[in-house]
């Protein structure tokens, strides 16, 4: 069973990477992959899967940070134009991208894939060197860049769904592949959990392409941890205009409630529960010199090591971000546009996953979890999983790359790919074989 | 007439400086003036004044800054142990101090004056050269100090009833003397005037000696203007300590919100419909080096050029100080302890006091009205008896000394008070005179 | 003579409409009057006045706020594309713009004016109400209105041109008509001054049409004051980026460092000297939400009633900007982008302009003198004729319109121009007139 | 030999109770423990010690946060009129508190024990039910506490020397007893090691009584980790002062420099790489509602989980706290007062310190190091030994008491000294012990 699992992977490695090629080519933001999932959902279709698409995959209320309706159709009408075919693409109208493939093949133990399909609104590198631009895929949309990978972790996904089809007499029980959108900013996950995709499920894998210099030691890691849980906060001050010089006690001011919001933010207190971060990342305020400011856009977020210690600062936050608006006279509007749990792989999956990734020719690292502070929205579905008693791990897989994710000249090894494929497929038939 | 009061001013000169020393040697502060008013109570009574006293003087509930109980009850003892008579100072209690003196002599105008007569919590110079040093009458009190010549306006009003009385043959008419209570801080006026004792006056006399580098070529000016509206608020926040390594986000801590404070009440709009002042003059917080702070006092003063501009800078400083506290769940709470209007001398009644001034041998200046940025709480007696359509002013009075008023080396030349008599006098009976 | 003006003016009403309505629909930007100047010095060529243009008119290195190269050249193209000769154009490359028209006409006086030429970067209301809608005329140029009046100025300033050329051998004296580019933002004015253009004036001339409520009294202000120096001042400061939640500690952030400049900026002392503003009117600061931000930009800008307390607040302004980025290790760069001294009407000139105005049937307000904490760059054209002994004066054109300047439904009455034109010249030849 | 232990410890008791009881009557503050350490010396040359005092125990140059010299003077003449002997005193005059116990018992280790000896300014609660209320030894010194159980420290220590010279026969080596002055606000062990008291150090031991609810389990943890390296600051902003309405601009006003450190000082960056900390505990700023504000104190202090995290957070905070006064034109002073590094307990010893507990009945935690984030300057004592290659601990002896240290109705029971007096005598013998 490993051997052939070992052995289609590396046939399907040239499939792998033009999947990868053509999806890097044409990346997708958040909420707008249209066409990736177009493609994603005629694959599974042809490999006899049934399918979940529109608003069967993400419950609508539960959705974050989704962009301007004007946004979306224009991302509409670009894959329209790239070709994806209108009656696939319908159903996908108002940002309702994502799928989730099923497989039904006999009792047994319910396992879930997380796969995650979004780009990031990078610019990439123009630089000859670059990989993509050496090859001739580089992004042609303007500002978008999978420069997190999903593109590869897309590829994989359809690459695990062909060979776990294959193998479908080899396993009894239930495949579930969710192809989920808006990883990025933490938005999309929560609606998919919310509508029940992952209630039935007792054995959840994801994984994530991880920049490392240990690639010659490790290929993965079988779990993660120490990630923070967050929430992302998009925040509007409305104030009143009036003339700098002319009369600026007529005004309501946001740049004083700006400037106070930020600093209170940062002294948001330490924690000795555990870490905390605070970050306002990007602000827009103003209209002109010599106007008293009417209006500021601010792009925050907090982390916490645990719900408990993110919920104390997100409600601190809020009540900051409010007071310094109040005082004044400034209206202040927040919206919760991406939110994320910690994640705590279970022990006894990872165990499980090393066992796998021996057989499979695949290199785990030891101790076999990766500590890292960053968020993730598989959380939710980990999180679902686990509390219904059962387990699911985030695999990290190690790549060799210039540079680290988020970054415009970030580019993988390809080949890492076949190593993804080999341990979602491997660790779904040791939980599901018959034997 | 007048040549009477040139006279007579000049004979009781030294009767001036020995009340002035003494009351110079025993300076009491806001509310606490019980043995300078017991001598100024004691003086009219001889003089044949009626004198009202205790709750008489100031309306209680409209009194602002009042000292804690046990402060004036050691002030109390203190006046008692000096020989203030305990009959006189038992009305007293609880600091009601403070006296008007009342001569019905006959029909006519109703003439008032103020005197105010508390001192400042300064502590004197010990430098030998400074006046009173070098005539022995330096302040017995520690701490406290008459820096700001209130034992010189005292001693004109006594100097001023003495006369007056004198003269009650020649003018018809009746006369308020007030002696006002806690000026500093401006917290005694208002509740004077709130007792009604301005309602019938249709001229009213303030003065003040003012240093000036002009005293060689006039001796006073005949109004003021261009004083500030303001409010003193005492601001108190309650937080909750924690040990600042050990749980810092178990406390709620007063800092930040004293910091957002700060920084926000100085960035308060400038105002095009005239100036504008803050000032965070004092903060005391927290008690030890590694413990979350849980409490705070701020002294706090705001000023405009006009009462609607005074109450327009309150209010949004209330709300500054109360949402500063509200976003880091620390409570506020903030007493209005001191208050005035801004004030401006009517015209007429300046023109009348620059005549007058020749007759009485006093050099007026030209022009004739002092404007300066500081605030009195007299203002609020001004205003009462000009809205009821009367006329009031208040007499700048040159001194000359070695440094300003609130300084611990003020020192003015004594025999300005002659010349503050004859204004007085003068002016009362330019008004009252039967002729 | 001056009813040939009031008789002229009338004629020539038609041509000033013909000639604002042509430069409101092509607005032109500060430094970028390309289109607008070369139809300024065609006609004054066409006059027969000796023209100044390119490099002649602005001191080069005293200009300020010139927009980047790409931006110059865009508009230059355009002015190309709209028929501007490119002969004329080619000495405004660079942003060269604004020219000087000279008639020497035999001995007498210097008679200086001042002429703006420039648009707001504005979007003019599409709303069919607005009469250059009604009318057919408004702006062809995205993101750009002559929404202060100076396409009403410069058609004046032609109209002046015709009628003081027209009526010569009335006058004897030398004429010079400033037509300034880059007055929003108080750019411009400092380099015509430094490049010697006002050094031999006697008498100066400006205006500027005013919104009123008042028109149905008057048609004009005599003079002006109270306006306010300024500084503007572009901030950048330049940190670190690094990962919010992986590494913030690494980073050096500039969002601390704007909220401290902004609210010590806006705590900024009062100044018992006089009138003081700043504002911090445009902030965009960071990139992403996860990342400490590295990068903001900043439009600052402080007033004071007279150029010393403007140095004083651009002096501690400066302080805070620089330190609040140096406590954060991150770099500021300022750089001044605009200024302008306060202004004061010559009082006999305006005793001058008010009875020329009754001569030539415009009716002049009482007092003459408009009060506004406004600045204008044009104060540096009366400062350095006044400080050579000269007068020179700011008439302020009383307009009707639904708004006032600064808003994107700004729309003066056109016969006002006619009013404007009869003030220049008959204060001109009152002054130089042969009798 | 341990059964010795255990029966000679439980004899002493009483004595220990009535040092102890002694100690809590008469608390004394850092670097005034005048008759603290006199008894402490008595003792230990009664019972052979040769001792170190005065300068011979603290480099004068290394010791932080000594009081003002009045003060000391003030504390030494309490010691006086309450008995201390003037020939012990003397040595001790300017603050030179603190002694050395050294015993030279033939060849072998060299073990070290650190007993503290301050105590805290607070005023002891005058609850009745509070035990030394109760027991009639509360504190006789006006606000000054043994709040920390340094008199249960003190007392130990001579119980410990008393037992190992009583069983001197039964060990070979070198004992150096450290009565430490001043580890309140970690201020006194830096100065010891600087004087190169533990440079010859092979193990040392430190301990400290621990408010615990799980006294009914465990008696004590065997050491200590997670203590945070820490930095205190005493800072002194000098402005100017002036009159806040008359001339606001002319002082420089060290209000806004307060603030403004304060928010930027609790806004220091998260660290990735530990824990850090940061406080301003207590400010004290200006003289009057009406002064624009000249002088301030601040107490900070700052901790980070390792010397560098620490180090960076230090030099970040007085960037802040320097350029917060210099962008107000305020000078600032930072005086360093007490310093500490975090600690780590060497596994080996404490491995031997839970072998010993089992052998003197004393029941040791599991696991056996408790992680705390407060600061303790005994840290650099362990580091100078463990830096030589020897080991190190921090004991925690658990004790029951209504609150927490550092609060005014702390009381631990006192038979805790009896198993603290065991695990010293008791690790120290199993290092030593002649076998």
């Amino acid at each position: 069973m490993f051997d052939t699992i070992v052995a289609r992977s590396n046939e399907i490695a040239d499939d792998l990477i033009a999947v990868r090629r053509d999806l890097h080519q044409h990346p997708e933001l958040g909420w707008e992959e249209f066409r990736t999932t177009s493609i994603v959902v005629q694959r599974l279709r042809e490999l006899g899967y049934i399918v979940r698409v529109g608003k069967e995959v993400c419950e609508e209320s539960a959705r974050m940070g989704v962009p301007p309706a004007e946004e979306l159709e224009s991302a509409y009408q670009r894959a329209l134009q790239e070709g994806a075919p209108e009656e696939l693409l319908e159903a996908m109208k108002g940002g309702f991208t994502g799928a989730v493939g099923i497989l039904e093949n006999g009792d047994g133990p319910v396992v879930g894939m997380r796969f995650d399909i979004d780009a990031l609104p990078l610019a990439e590198t123009t630089d000859p060197e670059h990989f993509p631009n050496r090859e001739g895929f580089q992004s042609v949309h303007a500002n978008t860049m999978h420069a997190c990978g999903h593109d590869c972790h897309t590829s994989i996904g359809l690459g695990v769904a062909q060979l776990m089809m294959e193998m479908r007499d080899q396993w009894s029980g239930t495949l579930k592949l969710v192809f989920q959108p808006a990883e990025e900013g933490v938005r999309g996950a929560k609606s998919i959990v919310a509508h029940g995709h992952l209630d039935d499920v007792t054995v959840m894998l994801g994984s994530h392409v991880t920049a490392s210099n240990q690639c010659n030691e490790f290929d993965i890691y079988a779990g993660a941890g120490g990630s923070l849980a967050t929430t992302k906060l998009d925040v509007t001050y409305t104030g009143l205009a009036s003339h700098a010089a002319g009369a600026p006690e007529k005004g309501r001011n946001v740049m004083p409630a700006v400037a106070t919001a930020i600093l209170n933010l940062y002294a948001l207190p330490r924690n000795s529960q555990g870490e905390t971060r605070v970050n306002v990342g990007v602000v827009h305020a103003g209209s002109g010199r010599n106007i008293i400011a009417n209006n500021a856009t601010m792009l925050v977020e907090i982390r916490g090591a645990n719900t408990q210690i993110n919920a104390y600062m997100e409600e601190y936050a809020r009540r900051i971000l409010e007071d310094a608006g109040h005082m004044h006279g400034v209206e202040c509007e927040i919206t919760k546009t991406g939110e994320a749990i910690s994640l705590e792989s279970s022990p006894e999956l990872m165990e499980r996953i090393d066992r796998v990734a021996e057989q499979v020719e695949v290199r785990p690292a030891s101790p076999n979890r990766l500590i890292s502070p960053g968020s993730e929205d598989y959380s939710f579905m980990m999180d679902r999983v686990q509390s219904n008693g059962g387990q699911a791990s985030f695999i990290r897989i190690l790549v060799d790359s210039p540079t680290a994710g988020h970054t415009v000249t970030f580019s993988p090894n390809e080949d890492a790919m076949v190593r993804g494929v080999r341990m979602f497929v491997g660790t779904a038939l040791d939980v599901m074989a018959l034997r």
